[in-house]
């Protein structure tokens, strides 16, 4: 018998209430049983993205959230200063180019993080720059970005600070409203705990207001008509409603953990496997580690792909490898969403069993006893 | 007790074991096991399209799919005929607007449909027209337009023929490469009988070299992308995975009762609900009924809303109104999808027990007796 555990960084496990609800029969979008379903989610979103503006809910990836978010507040020619250290900063670029805007593009070292007066420079070098974007957590590099004193900087100027938090928003803190962020873009299959299928675009007075000036081409993703819909309590287009049924229920479980034991959690969580594979003497890739996905160098000796190939067909337990340039040198485990300390050990006793079987020297029992001392100690 | 009833033309309901499906774990999509999934659902929507070519999968709703369709394969400037009898075939035009094309934009009466000669005059009148953009079953007012004879005519141009068969899909008679259409696009919320929140491309040869030298702004919905992933067996961004397990269910249900079962099933269903309504004394809306939904005008002296509202806060049995300019004049009843003969029949019998209620005069009984009539002839 095999239970099958999902340590990636998105899609992440879905908890069986949430699947349930999922599962409810369908009700119709544009009936009055829906709108306070919207409602509920509306406030659940305001919550989890700490702020008091409305949330927009798309049906599409995380990616047409961040196509949504940076074509409705630029327009073609605009300045975009597009900050570039891993596979999913690079695509904020890419949106930019696709949409004729003019990215500034700033390759950031892989495994390291944007400094906030690097951006401060940027500016300064490109004072007609419409709009900073950043990733939070890099999904491929494990790399946190400091939100924070980034929007500090960017908030004294006339550039939007846009913030991809696909993989963060809800993991990490992230207080929108009073860290002065103007968009925050986020999918459902992360910390959210949903299947893929549901973005959310979440924004700042500033950004609804320079969205009533955006001319960029766009029709499905026209923020503009997200925005006026949602005045009326709905979207312009049929939602993902199954999907939103068990955002509802997803978004009860976090108000009902609470915002702040969350982050506390995915801490935890992730110190444990960080503590655990250093135990095992192997060594942590990025410089500023995140708590969404610990980002680990495959040991020399060992054939790149088949820690997550063994963990995964033998064990049932999914783990991430490396994208792009870091195929087959890093791998990535996630405790991401719905994971538990138990999540965390078995991934450790998981990669403790196959590392063995892959000819690793290492002192057995090393990296799980690290892991349990986290959460041993108070 | 109140068993709830969805006779809309999307959503529509969903059958038990496909919400099942829906709510297995999630697997990733990255992993080797999503494979055969995704092979077996290429198949099974190409067996639903009727066509050989490979079949594009995205997360959206399918205004997303018309977008990712007509700017897959025009370019700004380009004249693209849009055909508009209704609140979906001015979808076309608005797309065509917001991406810099040149539509010419062809009314249609509302509750008639566009004749094939009147296509072929249009495409006279512009022999640098790079494609014609229709609409199958127009939701809206219950047309359907006859995509055959179209498709004769444009396959003898330079032309590309787009059909929007969001609501038609697997519902009606549609064959797209044995009558030459270029592009289809459809929902899964209709008769594939799933949640909203998939939709899909389904492209001629013809198309798929017209894709590669589209120039239109786009990203998430970039064809090129979607086509050269498609050879991968992939996706470009995470696909909606639980609602892809949904339609590899929905799949093998429609392929066990076989397209032309379903395409006479949803014949005979219709037939009764206009045979019962007709006998009700109440006047079909549209000049050419499809099989997807019927519009039905309401009676002098009931308020429009008022039939529907009874109907589903009563009775638990949700019909349509009328859109935009049919708003209050019509309803609309669908058995579309996961529809049986039964659900043609209560929806007959709470239509006549609701304009009882509310003081319409008219033979009890006579419209379910109408219905019954249908089914009981060979």
């Amino acid at each position: 018998m095999e239970k099958r555990l999902l340590l990636t960084p998105g899609p992440t496990m879905v908890p069986p209430e949430v699947a349930a609800a999922e599962a409810q029969p369908i009700i119709h979008h544009r009936a009055p049983e829906f709108d306070p379903i919207f409602m509920r989610v509306q406030e659940g979103l305001q919550y989890v993205f700490q702020t008091k503006n409305p949330v927009v809910i798309l049906a599409s990836s995380g990616t047409g959230a961040m196509e949504c978010a940076l074509t409705g507040v630029c327009s073609p020619g605009d300045k975009v200063i597009c900050i570039e250290g891993g596979k999913f900063g690079e695509r904020w670029g890419e949106i930019a180019k696709a949409f004729g805007m003019n990215p500034i593009r700033e390759a950031v070292e892989w495994g390291t993080s944007v400094q906030p007066d690097r951006i401060k420079e940027l500016l300064e070098e490109n004072p007609d720059a419409k709009a900073v974007c950043i990733t939070h957590c890099e999904t491929s590099t494990g790399v946190l970005t400091d939100v924070k004193a980034i929007a500090d900087v960017v908030s004294k100027t006339d550039a939007l600070l846009l913030v991809d938090a696909v993989s963060s928003l809800g993991a990490e803190e992230l207080r929108m409203d009073e860290w002065k962020v103007d968009m925050v873009v986020t999918g459902s299959q992360k910390a959210l705990m949903l299947p893929p299928g549901l973005a959310f675009v979440a924004l700042s007075q500033r950004a609804i207001e320079r969205s009533q000036k955006a001319t960029c081409a766009s029709y499905y993703f026209s923020l503009k008509k997200y925005l006026k819909n949602l005045e009326k309590k709905t979207t312009p287009y049929t939602p993902a409603i199954s999907l939103i049924l068990a955002l509802e229920k997803s978004l009860e479980m976090i108000k009902k953990e609470g915002l702040e034991n969350i982050w506390a959690r995915h801490a935890k969580l992730s110190s444990a496997i960080q503590a655990g594979v250093q135990a095992l003497g192997l060594k942590i890739y990025s410089q500023v580690a995140s708590h969404v996905v610990t980002p680990i160098w495959v040991p020399e000796g060992i054939e790149g792909k088949a820690i997550p190939k063994k963990l995964r067909d033998k064990y049932g337990v999914t783990i991430a490898g490396g994208q792009a340039q870091l195929e087959g040198k890093i791998i990535r485990i996630a405790t991401l969403g719905y994971a538990t300390l138990f999540d965390a050990t078995t991934g450790i006793c998981a990669l403790e069993i196959v590392l063995k079987e892959l000819g690793y020297k290492f002192e057995e029992g090393a990296g799980i006893r690290a892991a349990l001392k986290v959460f041993m100690e108070k």
